[in-house]
């Protein structure tokens, strides 16, 4: 930058300064000394280095900026206002308010956002998505910029960041850490031990640059280095002051996420110079760089695989086999945990290597990698064992709220699993995810459902998840057989139908087997598969109650509450249907290791519980 | 050790790898590569160092030994058989078996287990939690080791673990990383790059030592060094061999996860020499340091806070004046997650500095440690803000699993806590804390109920998990009131009762208001405090549906699967009470900032709306 650039940006940070503490102060909450910290940081990113057309935020050559420290929001939004893109009477008088894009922290309600953040360190992992894609799919100049808070480096995902930037050779990200030294409630833990942090940054695989956080020219100098051509990612190390520029808050404990009273508001805006009306031009993305390497092909032909009637497949191995097939769609990416050999992940890295990550045993990268991956466009399906997707809930939460698309597929759920005992069962993933705002929960019972639904949820917005399964179960749907989601399949269903069998995925081949038995005992039992638990064929349950007086038995392989059971309930709770009669077979102990069908049984959820349920509800 | 003992340590190492090959040949399934890589430390480990009466596992001396690679259970199980404390029939015929307590991933239904392990990245983050608890409160010697394994390091949460270690200067605990350079679907990330992880190991504070891990001498001096008086933690980097002992399979890709055939296995041991009977004694816990410094006083009279009926309190605030109340018992230990001036946790702090431990913004490590002290008997209480439990739902999870007995507190739940916006609401927890084994969840709506509730979960068993709210509202409920765990508050409840309004915390005031309105339009309708949420009281709930006709309103700052909603419907689904006709009102869409009362009547759970509610099921 030259000198007219430097005095720019440092004007720039002063009015960035003004316009964080006026919007917080109007109202009347917000986080203003966390914003002034880094100031100088964005002033000089602003002006320089961030290359952005901000009337066209689609525009594949723009770089991309993350708040991952979202509390910081008043200077991320007072930087809208800079470049023209929110004007003065929005950012006073809207933020915080009720039903305003200006929200306490960044969602992508804002155009320019990519990715909601305030659960801390979730930014930086999702932008490791980002610079995926852009160096290895777009194959564009972009460049990720995360401005980071250092409390957030406490949280072991933004090592995992870096260790996957660094293994992937992302010299596209930068990450600038406001390393301010105050957490909420006191010192943080390094503090300014500058060398502490580069020594675990250059660790881990990054290039560590030292800066004083409130040096413009310093601060120039190494946002220059961050996107100049190595194949190292980049975090410069800003020592910087809280509050800064506000000299009776400066490094001041007890002033984290407090607006600045009106009249210390009112010294504070006098001393830092008044309110200006800078209007900023960043630089533009270059020329020649706007068109990404791969065009998606959502109507590309698929070929999905075919299985016989009868057949015993896994429906993990029907995953493998759908996703191999759905290679042939060039906006389909795969994400593994380290375990594709046996979600069968791998079976699409094996026909497209070009567009399989490995996070190895990463799962909060692996959905952040998959949330940034879906900045970008791509449909990215993660996948991991079931029960550990529990491990990135927070990050599965927070990719709602950014109403990201992206897809999940977790495998070997439920006491199915068998000898490997409870710390691999997933017995809570439906209802952590059916809790996710914008999710679907999908869980099919044969291979031919299993390859459907994968190819559906390509196209299915939101969080969607497949639950798989680990053994092998007859094939019962033929090929070309619809299952739409929010769909079921009702087996069996005949007018005098005395009871009502709901399962999904192994429950399901257990209700079938029930239902087999007690019609061989004169019981009529129709048998629902649920195979979308999330959005529930509420009508095909509202029939089966009006069929059968009611009389329900729900099996799941899960826990009793918030599945597969609380789903059927929640759907009736306003039905005029009969009074309910509700058998729920649900895992009620702590399981141990054993066979998979003994464990079912151990359970309560084999075809053997479900018969003497049925036959209880029918009065026999 | 001498050569005696080193001789020893070579001949339990082949015992040791020939059990594991035996058992999960025999089960068919299991880990034995990963086993057979380790053997050699835990040989020496056992021979040498590890202080421990295995007749005697409470004895607050003894050493603790954590596989954080909980699937190398075969070897640690042949680790019992040589101690003594398992026989080779046990070992051999009941390994992964159903109900055995030799399950496919340690667990504590066996008495020298701490911990469940099986999903990685967990045991050295529990073992922080022993370390602290015995260097600052037990004040005695023992050691903590932890096996880990290479691909664990994956995990962002080993390295928020080491930071922890070393901030508090653990000097007492040792991690063992098992380097075999393959996970389960090829090469690790770092393969055998020992320095890479010696500077990681460094860099987050702990004295790395790099060995060749079958070097008995080699791991005998690193193991003697471990324990050796630093302050500072230690990482054995221990460079092996998978499979080492069957030349055949040496270093030997796809080979996982996978038993070896009984005609691989007959040559293995061959080659290895045979089944043996070696009976090892360990090393004793010294005398004269059996008494923790610290003793239970669970009759300690507790002056619980009292409020005046009216008055405005947030039950966050009740918390934390409880909570340092109980500080008169000593094995309450309060952790934080670096907000403990938001969730008043600090309260106690400021009461009793010497139990309270700040886990910065490292929410796995919070639950960790909290799982770590309650090992050593400590009644912990974590807190956070609700929502960022979701970050570490996976180590609740896995606490669910080792029936660990910790209380979390959760502040700052639903729309109510109004500007800072969705990334902050806690609109999932009640499903997915329901969902965890053995879990209690309680949300009290007052002050009183708050203090009580808090005094009531030290003494109550399993996952218990308190919700508290931001703001402050009226104090409903007198000094000295009961509030059983399981029970309900019934409030204007009589006989002619026309519908029943549900609600737990804030939902609670909202749904006193609207009794009074209703009352108003002549519309008589009783009040459920669901303050206790999981177990929930049924028999309330089955009386409220008799008295009313089944009319019931739910009310819930929640998303409307899995909460509160859900709970009384699972509650209800085979009672025999008329045909329900809920009205079940929760956060049905995304929520932005804006004022709590605002966001309330947004988000439809307001007294308004509940009002509104209930004249529609009362025809009215």
């Amino acid at each position: 930058m030259d000198q007219d650039q430097l005095e720019l940006s440092s004007n720039l940070a002063r009015q960035l300064r003004v316009d964080s503490i006026r919007c917080s102060t109007s109202a009347g909450s917000g986080h203003p000394t966390s914003s002034l910290s880094a100031a100088d940081l964005m002033a000089v990113l602003l002006v320089g280095h961030l290359r952005y057309d901000w009337d066209r935020p689609d525009l594949p050559g723009n770089d991309h900026l993350i708040f991952s420290k979202g509390h910081a929001s008043p200077l991320l939004y007072s930087m809208y206002r800079a470049v023209g893109v929110v004007n003065a009477d929005e950012l006073i008088n809207t933020y915080r308010r009720l039903g305003a894009r200006l929200a306490g922290h960044p969602t992508p309600a804002l155009p320019w956002v990519d990715v909601a953040t305030g659960s801390l360190g979730q930014g930086l992992p999702d932008a490791v998505g980002i610079a995926l894609a852009g160096k290895y799919l777009d194959e564009l100049d972009y460049h990720s910029w995360v401005l980071c808070g250092d409390s957030e480096t406490a949280e072991g995902s933004i090592w995992k960041a870096l260790d996957k930037a660094s293994y992937y050779k992302l010299g596209n990200l930068t990450a600038i850490v406001d390393i301010n030294r105050l957490g909420q409630r006191g010192p943080t833990e390094l503090q300014w031990d500058l060398e502490r942090y580069a020594a675990r940054v250059q660790a881990f695989g990054a290039r560590a640059i030292v800066i004083d956080g409130h040096d413009l020219e310093a601060i120039d100098a190494a946002l220059g280095q961050g996107r100049e051509g190595t194949d190292q990612p980049t975090v410069i190390l800003a020592r910087t002051i809280k509050a800064k520029g506000v000299p009776e808050l400066e490094d001041k404990n007890g002033w984290h996420g407090k607006a600045l009273p009106p009249d210390m508001a009112e010294r504070a805006i006098k001393v830092l110079g008044g309110a200006t009306d800078l209007r900023i031009s960043s630089p533009s993305p270059a020329d020649g760089q706007v068109e990404p390497a791969i065009r998606p092909d959502p109507g590309a032909k698929i070929d999905l695989p075919v299985f016989e009637l009868g057949e015993k497949v896994a429906t993990r191995v029907a995953f493998g086999a759908a996703i191999a097939a759905l290679a042939a769609r060039p906006e389909i990416v795969v994400v593994d945990g380290e375990v594709g050999n046996s979600t069968h992940a791998e079976d699409f890295g094996a026909v497209c290597p070009e567009r399989y990550f490995q996070m190895f045993i990463a799962e909060q990268q692996l959905v952040a990698s998959a949330v940034g991956l879906a900045v970008r466009g791509y449909i990215p399906f993660a996948s991991t064992f079931a029960v550990f997707f529990s491990r990135a809930f927070d990050f599965i939460r927070m990719a709602g709220i950014s109403r990201a698309n992206i897809r999940l597929v977790g495998s070997h759920a439920g006491v199915e699993i068998g000898e490997d005992g409870p710390s691999q069962m997933a017995l809570e993933d439906l209802a952590s995810l059916r809790a996710v705002f914008g999710s679907v929960v999908l869980y099919p019972g044969d291979a031919t459902c299993t390859a459907a639904l994968t190819a559906t949820m390509a196209d299915t917005r939101g969080i969607v998840y497949l639950r798989t399964t680990r053994g092998a179960y007859p094939v019962i749907y033929p090929a070309g057989e619809a299952f739409p989601i929010g769909g079921s399949k009702v087996h069996h269903a005949a007018p005098g139908d005395q009871v009502a069998l709901i399962g999904a995925g192994v429950t399901l081949h257990e209700c079938l087997a029930a239902a087999k038995e007690l019609g061989g005992l004169g019981i009529q039992a129709r048998v629902i598969d649920a195979y979308s638990i999330k959005p529930i064929d509420r009508d095909a349950l509202v029939e089966a109650c009006m069929a059968t007086g009611s009389r329900l038995v729900v099996v799941e392989d899960h826990y009793p509450e918030g599945g597969l059971g609380s789903a059927v309930l929640e759907a009736l709770a306003d039905a005029s249907v009969p009074a309910l009669n509700i058998a729920h077979l649900a895992v009620q102990s702590l399981p141990t290791s054993g066979k998979p069908a003994e464990l079912l049984d151990a359970a309560g959820i084999s075809s053997r519980h479900i018969v003497a349920a049925a036959r209880k509800l029918a009065g026999q």
